[in-house]
C-alpha cells in the first residue's frame, strides 16, 4: 500500500505575505506548491491536501461590505464554500498540469466540504477570530447594531469582526474523500478548515458563522482518511524554540511528550505555531503514526526524513 | 442497474426572478429542489445535477469591478469556480437534508468541474454573452481601454461586457464523477456549464474567459457520465409551439425528427428554450435515450412519464 499523506497548506502556497492577491500572484504561488506536490506524487505517495483561505474569505468580506447595498453579503459558510471552488480550482488545474508535464495521469479534484462542529462549543459564547476589513470604531456600532457582528479593536489598526473558532470534529464527506482515494484520486478537502456546519434533529446540517483553524481541521481530515503521516507546510523549515530570542534553534525529530513539555512552556504562539503543533499533537497521539512541520519548499526532503521538525509518538 | 439521470437545474431553481439574492432567498428556493429531487431519489435513481449560475456570477462581477481598487478583480474562470462552491455548498447540504429526513444516508457531494473548450472554437472571434452590470458608454469606454473587456449595449439599460460562449467538448473531471457515482454518491457537477478551459501542449490546462452554456454542457456531462436520461428543469412544464401567440401549445412527447423540425421553423428563443431544446437533441441523437424539458414542480412526474416535455429518438 502506498503512503497516504494529509499535506496542510499554509496562506503562502497561495498568497504571499504583502501580495495583493492578484490572479497572475496567486496562480505562480500555486503553480510552485504544485510543483513541489508533484514530486511526492512522482514518489509514489498517495495526496489528500487541505489549504488555508485567510486572505481569500478576508477580500470577500471586503467586497460584501463594500457593495452591501447593491448585492445581498452572504455568510460566512457560503464565502468559505466559495474559497473552496476558487483554491481549489487553481489547485486541482495546477496540479494536473505538473503532473501531466512529468507523464502522470492522475485525477486531481476539489469536494466541497463541510467539517461538522458542536452547538455547544465554547467558542461560540466567545468569539476570538478576526476576519474582514478594519473599520473606524463609528463603522463598528454600526455593524454591531445593524448586522449583529461582535466587532472589537485589533491590533491598533482599527476595529474587526470576531467570530468563533469552534473545535472540528468530524468531515461530512468523509465516506466520498475515501471513495476518491481509493480510484486513485488526488484530492483537495476542507479547504480554509472546512464550511462550519452544527448537526441538528434527523443529522440536518445548517452552516454556522464561524471560522474553523484549518491546522485543526488538517488532523481531523488526516485522522478520517488514515493517513499515514500529516504535513504541515507553512513559512519555516523548522519549528522553533525560544523564537525570536537569542536562544532560538530548530526542532528536528522530537517526541510528543516532549513537544508537549515545550507546549506548556509556551513556545508556541497561539496564532501561528500553536496550531500547528496542537494539529500535530492530535494525529500522532491518536494514531502512534508521525506528523512534520515544514516549508513548502522543504517538503519532499522532509517527507524522506532529511528536513524539517518531525514530531513522533 | 438503477436509472441514471442527469439533472440541469434552471437558474430559478436557486434564485427567481426579482429576487436580489439574499442567501435566506436562495436557501429557501434551494430547498424546495432539494425536495423534487430526493422524491426522485428515492424512487431508486441515480442523480447527477448540474445547474446555472448567472444571477450569482453577475453579482460577483457587480462586486469585482465595484472595489477593484480595494480587492484584485477575479477573472471569469475564478468565478466560476467560486459560484461551483457556493451554490454546489447550498445544493449538497439541502439534498443532505432532505435525503436524512426521509431516512435515506447516501453521500451528496460537489466537484470542482472543469470543462474544455476549443482554443479555435470560432466564438472566441465573436463575443454575445452578456455578464455582469450595466455601465455607461463612458464607463465602457474605460473598461474596454483599461481591461480589454468587449462592451456592447444591451437592451437599452446601457453597456456590458460580452464574452465568448464556446462548445464545450469534455469534462475534465469524468473519471472522478464516475467514480463517485459508482460509490453510491449523488454528484453535483459542472455548475454554471463548467470552468471553461483550454487545453494546450503536453494536456496543460488553462482558464479562459468565456462562458460555457449551462445545457450544452449537461448534454455534455450525460454523454461522459453514459445517463440513461437528460432531465432538464426550468420555469415551465412543456416546451411551447407558437410560444407567446394564440395558437401557442405544449408539446408532450416528439421525436427527434419532428423537434428538429420545429426548430428549423425557429419556434425556440435562443436564450432561453433553444439551447434547451439544442443540449436535448445533441444528447438523444448520440444515445438513442430520452431527454425531458419541463418545470422543476413537475419533475418526479415527468420522470414517470406523466408530465412535461419528452424527446424521444
Amino acid at each position: 500500500m502506498p503512503e497516504r499523506i494529509v499535506v496542510a497548506l499554509g496562506g503562502n502556497a497561495i498568497l504571499q505575505p504583502g501580495q495583493r492577491g492578484h490572479y497572475e500572484e496567486q496562480r505562480q504561488n500555486i503553480d510552485l506548491t504544485a510543483a513541489q506536490l508533484a514530486a511526492l506524487v512522482e514518489r509514489g505517495y498517495e495526496l489528500v491536501l487541505t489549504h488555508g483561505n485567510g486572505p481569500q474569505v478576508g477580500n470577500l468580506l471586503l467586497q460584501n461590505e463594500a457593495v452591501s447595498d447593491l448585492v445581498a453579503p452572504m455568510p460566512l459558510d457560503v464565502l468559505g464554500a466559495m474559497t473552496q471552488g476558487m483554491i481549489g480550482y487553481m489547485l486541482q488545474q495546477s496540479l494536473t498540469n505538473e503532473l501531466r508535464a512529468r507523464g502522470i495521469d492522475r485525477p486531481v479534484v476539489s469536494v466541497v466540504t463541510q467539517v461538522e462542529v458542536n452547538a455547544a462549543d465554547q467558542a461560540f459564547a466567545r468569539p476570538t477570530k478576526p476576519v474582514g476589513p478594519f473599520v473606524s470604531a463609528e463603522q463598528a456600532r454600526e455593524l454591531e447594531a445593524g448586522r449583529g457582528y461582535v466587532m472589537k479593536p485589533d491590533s491598533g489598526r482599527g476595529w474587526r469582526r470576531v467570530v468563533p473558532s469552534p473545535q472540528p470534529q468530524r468531515v461530512v464527506e468523509t465516506p466520498v474523500i475515501g471513495n476518491l482515494l481509493a480510484a486513485g484520486a488526488i484530492v483537495v478537502a476542507a479547504g480554509g478548515g472546512g464550511i462550519p456546519v452544527c448537526c441538528g434533529d434527523a443529522g440536518r446540517l445548517t452552516g454556522v458563522e464561524a471560522v474553523v483553524d484549518k491546522d485543526r481541521s488538517a488532523a481531523v481530515l488526516a485522522l478520517a482518511v488514515n493517513a499515514d503521516l500529516l504535513l504541515i507546510l507553512t513559512d519555516v523549515p523548522n519549528v522553533k524554540l525560544f523564537y525570536g530570542t537569542p536562544e532560538e534553534r530548530s526542532i528536528g525529530e522530537i517526541t510528543v511528550d516532549q513537544l508537549e513539555a515545550y507546549v506548556r512552556q509556551q513556545h508556541f504562539a497561539d496564532g501561528s505555531m500553536g496550531p500547528k503543533v496542537d494539529a500535530s499533537l492530535t494525529f500522532v497521539r491518536q494514531t502512534g503514526r508521525s506528523a512534520v512541520i515544514t516549508s513548502l519548499s522543504e517538503a519532499a526532503r522532509a517527507v524522506a526524513g532529511q528536513a524539517g521538525t518531525r514530531i513522533l509518538p
